[in-house]
């Protein structure tokens, strides 16, 4: 299997000009495009035409999220694999959305619906291919490198991991586990990420939160200088993660999807053996520093 | 007048052993000698005997602060100037303490007990000062690498502030006022540190918290990384102070007193202009990334 | 095809305990092992018995470099392959080695021995694997993460990317050209690296330096005053490079094998286009900062 | 005496136009006022109206170095002082530069032009007084924090150390001796600065650098990374001096002027000792990371 990466997702938002204007201006992505109903955004650092699309729609959330494969055979290949395992798949056509080919559906076990795609319309990096800047000179806000990872709540974990390992040949970096080993939280990788994608034990359907990547820690402190000074509702101040060693902060759209600016976690590799948290430590894992669990992590979703 | 810097606090603790432990494992001093009830410490980068000085008692809390005056025959001019100002003061001797000369005390308007010195043995830094190392390679903990300010709390700030202005010839950097102007934070500075000392609203004769200077945002994140590996308890995690623009992280010693890991704040001249935070930015002014009052900042002093 | 890593890279140096010295004491990797004429380390947050096999000789340089293939089974298709794009392999047996089981060798067009294995006993990372912290207690010296790539030396670059893109599936991520098209560099990743391997025009079958992960530009300092301190030979100060956008520093070990303190590069995916850096632009592609070359890192290889 | 600081430095260019864009657009400064032959800037976290001054001429280098003092009546008691040393001195009536009041001028012993003044109009910092932001979010390019320090160059470093310590009360923080005890640099302070003004051993009456605060390393490598975009002349990547421990990038402004982008050096106090570096290891003294002289730093001045 040739996953490239987790290429996009799609959020529901209230308003859709006053997300885009958080996005692009607050957290500093480029509008690449719109249709009717969405507008589309890439990071800086991104190739693909965009990696996020916002939605207007009545209520805040996750409309789906979509994994790029190597090649276009891919597709098929995987749409036999997802059957076999007993998920049922449908096509999406090409030009269904802006400048997306077709695309592999399915549901996850968690209830998302879950893309898997190949062709997109390719823009590049703000710095070209060519003796490139390491980078742009035009960056507004927080300035976000890349779409790096989501964390999406669910109940079956246990399923949801079998189906990324089994199916999509992810592999699983760390987890939250209970006395009794069930998982409540799985963080699943396909590249060097820490995670790609996560789930967090909860309410089917439901999005945590989207990760953003800023690359140092000083720049979790300046997405911080920035959330207070545009009032942008924070939850989580500088502080690192014990799962994956992230670096982050957490703080909310203008619709309440929960964004987080990351940087500096782990660089795992397929043979590296899970890192296992049990729950007596569930604060530390979590909110390394604090080591307390701050209420809203765990009831606030959409 | 020639106040060089705040050169010294005394906190009682509430175990000797343990206390000694925390300061020189945990933060990093060095024991440098020790009497009957008192252990004395210094950071690596200071140059006297000692700035720290811990001593055993039945509650926590600060016995005294110290400035050290830059001329032997200051001390003399002080002592006119603070009782022409009203306030009464006393001598106490040289070897009072260890390897302290006389010291001039005097009260606060707070109730704290305040010295003046000029004498006190030098041991140096621990790069030494012919062709140094830039920091030195056997740092324990968090390393601080001075001891920088104190905040304590008391009644009457606008006295406070008045003493170190008019008598002291310090300079106010910051305040945080109310509606009616009345000061709930008073910052005041001898050097160009954001703070040699400051005050906040409240019972006399109590510590807010004693800040130790650690260089860099980078050893702010370690200082808080160590407070979850040992399990010290942590109030704030890392952040950044609206009041000194500082970058922080609050917490406390086994006795309870409340510690700082500070870096990053302003550089204040004599002739800027005071900043003023507004009461109803309370929050923003303390926690300039939470913007919400931690509970525990406004109620826990020893 | 499933390779996970540029695993290890053994190292002929001339005075074995000096060289152990160095790379644990001032490096901060462990020994984990030696044998006859051997010394093997690992970095702390590695799983496999060791990355780095120094082996006492006449003169520096590099004894091979190897790769780590998923699968046990992997090595029997790669030997096909390889043998299929024309070149010849052998086997070496299990325990030729400490810890290792068998491995595949072949000849790069550059001249390297270049292996690949599965097999490795393991150790595990130094903070372990259930509830750990972010980082050892107990780290030496510039206290390097992890092996990260090599830059190895040789007059065919071009059939050095097409085996590893042809045979072994990497991508490559960054180039240096000449006028007509030639390449001076190519740097190649089967990871998320900017790089696992990477060549450099010139005499074949030798070693331009040895890359160690250091995690932040914070990092690159300290490596650099240690090599102030220590008196390790230094040839880049603290810069970044323009080819993968790193922060670095070049540094020689006792025998005149380059080392780099590497962090901060790219994170390129197998979709990413190259980026492609004009010999005109040489000294900015390298030495970014300064943007002149420096005559050293064109000469000296061992 | 109580001087504030060095308030300016006023710089002969070689064209107005093309060194007002750079230290606006790339070294970030504000332009606050002009007249016939000057234009007047500040930096974002200065009051006062200026502290750099640019004045067209036929040849690059340092018009005066300004002082600022507390108090009015200092300049007479100064003026005083520095006449019963055995300097001469002169009057600079108020308004013969933009906004400013008389000033007191001298010329050092190393033939530079030196001025002291208190009155000059004040502006502002960028972030104003009242609940400000930690930082200003136009900042252009380097976005140098204030005016730190200057190098100059000039023979007598004995007498230039003596007029300053004995005169004007400032410290010697640090000093390069060779065997015999001359001095061959000379660091002064009369804040918390490891340097507000510097003596190089060399020609009279010329400029080696003008040292800019930029905050953070994190800040130095920025201001490095802009240099190689804008092709402005580097002569010195992201290092750090033995020498105040700063961490430090050298390059030159349109006119050949030498910059520096300067953070983290010391705080020393009145009551420091004197940190001494001996000849043999003055490589190690000014560039402690390549602890080579690099050749233009001792040759090139203006």
């Amino acid at each position: 299997m040739s996953i490239l990466r987790i290429g996009r997702i799609e959020l529901r938002v209230l308003d859709l000009k006053e997300s885009v204007d958080y996005y692009t201006r607050f957290m500093g992505l480029t509008e690449t495009g719109r249709d009717d109903n969405s507008v589309y955004l890439k990071a800086w650092d991104e190739y693909d035409h965009h990696s996020l699309v916002l939605t207007e729609a009545d209520s805040p959330g996750v409309d789906h999220v979509a994994f790029k494969v190597r090649h276009a055979e891919d597709l098929e290949d995987l749409n036999q694999r997802i059957n076999e395992w007993g998920l049922s798949t449908e096509w999406l056509a090409a030009g269904s959305r802006l400048a997306e080919g077709e695309a592999l559906v399915t549901t996850l076990p968690t209830g998302h619906r879950c893309e898997f795609y190949h062709q997109i319309e390719r823009i590049g990096i703000a710095v070209g291919n060519t003796n490139p800047e390491p980078w742009p000179d035009d960056l507004q806000g927080v300035g976000v490198q890349r779409f790096d990872h989501c964390l999406l709540v669910g109940n079956d974990l246990e399923g949801a991991t079998r189906f990324f390992v089994e199916v999509l040949d992810f592999h699983q970096s760390e987890r939250l586990i209970t006395a009794d080993g069930t998982m409540l939280a799985t963080f699943l990788h396909c590249t060097n990420k820490a995670h790609d994608i996560a789930f967090l034990k909860g309410p089917d359907t439901k999005l945590h939160h989207v990760g953003f990547y800023v690359g140092t820690w000083d720049n979790v402190l300046k997405a911080a200088d920035l959330q207070s000074r545009h009032g942008v509702r924070t939850e989580l101040t500088p502080s690192r993660h014990g799962l994956t060693r992230g670096l982050t902060t957490y703080f909310f759209d203008p619709s309440g999807n929960r964004n987080e600016a990351y940087s500096g976690g782990t660089f795992p590799y397929y043979d590296d053996e899970v890192v296992t948290w049990t729950e007596d430590q569930a604060g530390k894992a979590i909110f390394f520093h604090g080591r307390e669990m701050i209420e809203t992590f765990g009831e606030v979703f959409t």
